[in-house]
């Protein structure tokens, strides 16, 4: 059902059958290491190069939530994926053994947003039983694309962010258990271009489109922050969760005790030098997979609204002086098991 | 309603509202030249870099969509776009002003074909009444990203395709006329990967894609090539089209008489010096618009099977060795105007 200008309550029952995520050292190191499937030692995955290495872990990653979750990839109707590479390389070569028709997104970081927006669609919809989200990065093939050769070794202001290596799979299903998570709506970003253009500075690009679709999704759906136990945005790190806060105080709302941050979540910036926190496709899916869905399903919490944002910059738009526009996409996760979540 | 194993037929009437199509002066002086609302001669588009051009590309073509349909912006609910580019920005920094909400794809230059699928399945399942689908590329953009400096002249083998610069846009809407084009059914392919590992040959890497997805649209439909007055892939070009001549042939389907490529059909390969034919995003998606609907909407063709075809490589698989998968989605487009169409 159409709610508000943007925004799409499901009147059937869309149901997250399982999750798998698979990180790297660093992410296993973390906060969230003992939470996150299978954390894997080797930054390449047994491949040779970086790219190939993403690959290889968004495999094994859809692999291990269709082991996990007992369904036979042949049931998988529709693969909704992407990754942060020029031309989806690593969602590309990583998916082409599945055989699932596939639909490649590009969000950016936002990604895992997009793909479980799209998937629960397709599920409320009734035109598929089963379908797959994914979304995944990787440190070096990002920091190779977007920045500087890693050999460089070169430094790093404290407004950046550390790419997560990492990927998280969802399968979204028609059919469910009552205990289970259910994506109950979405809200679907916009692009939002405020002309910030320090790309080592991705919070700051990122805070005003969460900023627009938390908006909106109030607007939408009539609530406020009291409605969710949580709202989780994707990787606004500490520079932009502080210009979260600071607009969201401005229209009057206060998320200082509700808000979360999946790149504050993944990653212990004091102890491990990530300086404003983690980012990357992989850090939202990652995130969701290991400590989301988890404290849904414990009864933590009751509702959440995840929030995946993107910056949607290349290095040609960047060396040609563009400013970086950049996206956020919206999706409310409920369980009856949940409890009042305070 | 699902059919088969990756197929879905529309159950309401998903109608094509308005198309439009933006193109460059060599696609101005090719077959469809008369048929394309507007040829710019301004390879720059009026803008100071490539990237730029591209996506004031898209935003006139969005803009002249609208005007034509007389549909106002704030009314179409979602977009689903993309190009060929690294990171989508054509597609990010273009659509910007619209402040539509995006779901951003890429599918190389089957992206038509995705945002087709996935428009019009939103608004089949009552997401949306309106939403924009919309494709570009250019050929200055795709050379500088794919291959060469367009200031090297290098020299190009015969089977390489050229990159149309230009942009189509349909919007799908949930209401419409009995003479009107509707999106009836989809096909979604999945990767498709035989080896090939020659980037100056896309047609040979995509000719098996669209062979997939053909041969997969007539099992779940329970149809073959008579069910269709035309089967128009995107941008197989000479090489890829006898490719998938032959692969049809070996399975018993002779598609000779009904087969159409938008690469062979865009461009007159002999007096335009095109060799394999028109490639890129923006090859299917012009040809759409210039040619597949104005010719449904006239009553030549009642039924066509629309194919775009995607290669999905970046300069970073290619130079570390990597083959190149391919996929290609359809869509079943009809009017009910038409005639026998043989």
């Amino acid at each position: 059902m159409q709610k508000g200008k943007a925004s799409i309550l499901f009147e059937r029952d869309v149901y997250i059958s399982g999750m798998a995520s698979i990180a790297g050292k660093k992410e296993g190191e973390g906060p969230l290491g003992e939470k996150i499937d299978v954390v894997e030692l080797d930054p390449m995955f047994g491949a040779d190069t970086w790219e190939k290495a993403e690959s290889a872990m968004q495999k094994q990653t859809a692999d291990l939530v269709l082991e996990k979750t007992d369904i036979h990839r042949k049931d998988i109707r529709y693969l909704f994926a992407g990754d942060l590479l020029g031309q989806l390389i690593a969602t590309s070569f990583g998916t082409v053994d599945l055989q699932i028709p596939l639909f490649g997104l590009y969000g950016a970081c936002s990604t895992m947003g997009e793909a479980m927006s799209l998937g629960a669609l397709c599920v409320d919809g009734g035109y598929a039983d089963h379908v797959m989200a994914m979304a995944s990065s990787h440190y070096a093939t990002a920091e190779k694309q977007f920045r500087f050769p890693l050999g460089y070794g070169n430094q790093r202001p404290q407004s950046t962010t550390w790419t997560v290596t990492g990927c998280g799979s969802v399968i979204l299903s028609a059919k469910g258990k009552k205990n289970q998570v259910r994506v109950t709506g979405i809200t679907t970003g916009k692009m939002v271009d405020l002309g910030v253009k320090d790309s080592m500075n991705m919070g700051a690009v990122m805070a005003p489109a969460a900023w627009d679709t938390i908006m909106q999704n109030f607007e939408d759906f009539g609530v406020d922050e009291h409605w969710y136990d949580r709202i989780i945005t994707g990787d606004l790190g500490e520079v932009g969760q502080k210009i979260l806060l600071d607009f969201m105080r401005q229209k009057g709302h206060d998320l200082e005790e509700k808000h979360m941050d999946c790149g504050l979540t993944i990653f212990d910036n004091e102890k491990q030098d990530t300086h404003s926190g983690g980012s990357g496709c992989g850090c939202a899916a990652v995130t969701l997979c290991a400590e989301i869905l988890p404290r849904l399903l414990d009864g933590t919490w009751k509702r959440v609204l995840f929030l995946p944002t993107g910056a949607l910059l290349s290095t040609i738009s960047y060396n040609e002086g563009q400013s970086i526009p950049a996206i956020c996409h919206g999706v409310i996760l409920e369980c009856a098991k949940g409890g009042a979540g305070k």
